[in-house]
């Protein structure tokens, strides 16, 4: 993905001080935390959060502790999800409760939700209680999201719409948040935070759909976690959902078995699954479906003129086809 | 503990309205949320806050969202603290990791932070940021107090005054929060509300030590925790540090051997470690620890005078013969 790299450089200083400023001891708690916002990410949340404020011509200043509220919860749930979804690689490196161990990964996490929250405080006082009510609100629809996502791993049927209203829950929430926070805090119409919201949502319905495809179809040494973990784990993504509703037959029937086999070795799981995805051309679908919410995201903005919009579709359009 | 009536049920009925209005779904996120805070507890926190409010002649209903706070807080560090520690019992129930199981615990907890937060947040808008701020700056140092706890289980050496530093953040933080939180809500001074919180950080202490103490020698149907659950995880209490100061000889070298066998039955290390604090009799240095934090809370605040000052002061004295 192609980020403005002014606003990137301003997040990455932005957290480099976030994490010199950190308090050393106990170093279990605030190590771990260090080690996850020193990873390379994409940095898209803040990123597009001040993207949002600059649209409604806001300072960048006063919007950064909620710029980096954003990014530092969201990395806080990476720690938690990698605890519950045994997953043992983040961005190519081990996962916290791999390096270190379950417990520290539990507490330290917890800490950095407060960190979360301690940098949420520092937002302007006229703006505090709307931008709070906005985050717990976005925080508690993140943990519903992911806690269906764990239900949905040992349910048997799951709709398509059932799995689009868990990502709207674990995914999209936060996107949509960080749009809404940045144009509340640009000052924006009750009317265009909304619309930025809307965008927001639609972008993040979009992500998850391409990181259900990058766990497959990723490299790994570029998506930095292990390749179809989501099928290791029995994730209904979009392409398990999708395939389960297209394959027929022989195919439909082994695609099940291997589902509910507890022998199999991972790897071949992963290597079977992928090839009945193929043979129903499960990507087709999941395209098409992004097609749907890009246009959606578009047009909730399309009243709203700015240099940044048009920096913000852009940045959209990149999502579709990104590879990390 | 003789809490006022009046108190008690302001509190309690909070309490259940906050868990009526708790969305459903996901059940396995909110049933576990429902079932911390319908267990009997003392509810000691927010009365401390009501109390605290009170002697500045603050109004109560404002305030009620940061008692809830405080309670659903410390409710949802019990949860993630019996994963951690291994706890199968709490108020002579299942455990939520036991109950359901572990991911669910984790995931709840996080949910039930954000639950804290969300009350919180409805803070009058005047004292929001200061609120806000103080609670942060609580819930930080409890995390950085229970990851010490952790550390000391496998460290040989533990001084008593590494001991006092980590329940000063554990367990003695949350109660000087409240108790100032109380005091800001109500109108009080910068000079007041100080006192009030090293009151409630007195407190606190003395809490926690009247805790160690119960764990070994309290009755398990009473305090609802498995009886010795500390040494067993070899939790570096009070007890436990002093004993290592005050045996000698062959009680020393048995106390070392039953902190690093590995191979004993739980039930003997308790019995056998228990004989030695009975032998040292470290009971008498805990009450006379004790005693000097109870000197020091009423010292805190004697230049204040009302009459919550002295249900509060009654509550102390209680609080160090407490049974539950």
């Amino acid at each position: 993905v192609n980020i403005p790299a002014s606003y990137l450089n301003i997040v990455k200083k932005e957290i480099e001080s976030f994490c010199k400023k950190l308090t050393s001891s106990p170093a279990e708690l605030y190590d771990p935390m260090r080690y996850m916002l020193s990873m390379e990410g994409k940095r898209l949340r803040p990123i597009l959060l001040l993207l949002s404020c600059k649209t409604f011509n806001g300072k960048l200043k006063p919007v950064m502790p909620a710029a980096l509220a954003v990014e530092v919860f969201h990395s806080f749930t990476l720690m938690h999800d990698d605890i519950t979804d045994n997953a043992p690689l983040r961005r190519n490196k081990p996962s916290v409760h791999v390096k270190w161990n379950t417990n520290i990964a539990l507490l330290s996490g917890d800490a950095m939700m407060i960190k979360a929250y301690e940098e949420l405080a520092k937002t302007p006082k006229p703006y505090l209680h709307q931008i709070f009510t906005v985050f717990n609100d976005m925080a508690l629809k993140v943990c519903e999201g992911q806690q269906m996502d764990m239900n949905y791993e040992n349910r048997e049927r799951v709709s398509i719409s059932d799995y689009l209203d868990m990502i709207k829950l674990k995914t999209a929430a936060l996107f949509a948040a960080s749009l809404q926070m940045g144009a509340i805090l640009g000052g924006a119409s009750a009317k265009d935070d909304n619309s930025m919201r809307m965008f927001g949502e639609n972008i993040g319905m979009l992500f998850q759909l391409q990181d259900d495809i990058l766990d497959v179809f990723g490299k790994q040494e570029k998506v930095g976690k292990q390749t179809g973990g989501d099928i290791i784990q029995n994730k209904k993504t979009f392409l398990l959902v999708k395939a389960l509703e297209l394959a027929k037959g022989k195919d439909l029937t082994e695609l099940k078995s291997l589902l509910s086999s507890k022998t199999i070795k991972p790897s071949d799981k992963v290597k079977r699954v992928t090839a009945i995805y193929e043979k129903v051309d499960v990507l087709k679908h999941s395209k098409a479906q992004m097609e749907g919410y890009y246009k959606a995201a578009i047009k909730a903005v399309a009243g709203i003129k700015s240099p940044e919009i048009k920096i913000l579709s852009g940045l959209v359009s990149q999502l579709m086809s990104r590879e990390i």
